[in-house]
């Protein structure tokens, strides 16, 4: 069976939950507590696993130990192809694949749970800076994405028509994590659309973080 | 003919020069400088393919617009798939692509240019806090990488055997960019050595930030 190393509110964790439910492929949850006793993904155990000691990380049936949420969700989208995270025409793929990493490599690596601790520790940004930085990048992330979303064709229900996609999937823990934070999300009103029609499909609210087994 | 906004000295714009040499596919080059008149990047007519005013931008000859460096490369793997940048086996695929995204979302977003300029300009970080920002995030990064290429048997003259992957595609430029910043490679053999082979290769080396159009 597979196993998921995963942390409840881990945006990276929810999104590779989202298609292990959409894909409706059963798993083992072991929770990783990224803040209990200084942090259990920093345990020799779980670098073993994952050197980055990050989460989440995917051992699969075989044994194949994948990290990395965007790889982890190729790898089951390569292996598990039925029902399917992304559109068939190359061009529409690239676009699908621009908007998730317009998320995981533009808005949630500056907001993540690491360096907003280096920014106090290290930096000594007071609290309000640091809600700033969080906002910054945020806003400047949801900017673009609302822009592309609410003038290309291609928009429907969800970020590429009628069927979630790798864009939805990355989009909805980020807008989780954004609201968290009390940003507001009325000047997205395109996102904040998508958002709603996403987190009411089965799949997607399974996954959402306090229905997890490690929520607190 | 595919045309290319890229700037010489951008990681994600170079990891997309890498792979269009590799697929020997012709392009016209067009500079982006991200710093002349407060940022080229910013200009309505970017915007306009780019709302996210990041480089590179890659514009395919029936006009698809592509943007996020990494749905790029895969729009390029999908349509020219030889040579590929990926290994055969999903399990492999997801291993190279877990190594890329190491570099691509955990080091490169924390230290690109309009992250160091925020840093500088809206959280006041002095010089020396912002060196030890953009240093801590290369160590942590490059700590994991080399552990895992150091040990894992799928370790080749390049990151994943006798040819160079979508791994050594994001390593070469961040490389480059670490040693341009000062970052000592001592502790990292695997990668130093692997870095000097793919920068051996003509594709690599075609790519590289002084040999652009824009370089200066």
């Amino acid at each position: 069976m597979i196993k998921l190393y995963s942390y409840f509110r881990s945006s990276a964790s929810y999104r590779v939950r989202i298609v292990l439910a959409m894909k409706s492929l059963p798993y083992e949850y072991i929770g990783i507590h990224l803040l209990k006793g200084g942090g259990e993904q920093f345990s020799p155990e779980y670098r073993k696993l994952n050197p980055s000691a990050l989460t989440p990380t995917l051992v699969a049936s075989d044994g194949a130990v994948i990290t990395q949420s965007l790889a982890i969700i190729d790898y089951l989208e390569e292996t598990h192809p039925n029902p399917s995270v992304l559109p068939v025409a190359a061009a529409d793929r690239a676009y699908v694949r621009s908007i998730a990493l317009q998320i995981a490599c533009e808005i949630h690596p500056l907001n993540n749970l690491r360096v907003l601790s280096y920014l106090k520790d290290v930096v000594n940004a007071a609290e309000d800076t640091k809600s700033a930085w969080y906002a910054h990048w945020v806003k400047l992330g949801f900017d673009a994405i609302e822009a592309t979303l609410a003038s290309d064709p291609r928009t429907g229900t969800f970020c590429f028509g009628e069927h979630p996609t790798l864009a939805d999937i990355c989009l909805v823990p980020q807008v989780f994590n954004a609201k968290r934070m009390g940003i507001a999300l009325d000047a997205y009103p395109t996102i904040a659309r998508i958002n709603d029609a996403a987190c009411a499909l089965e799949a997607f609210s399974k996954a959402e973080p306090s229905r997890q087994p490690d929520a607190f």
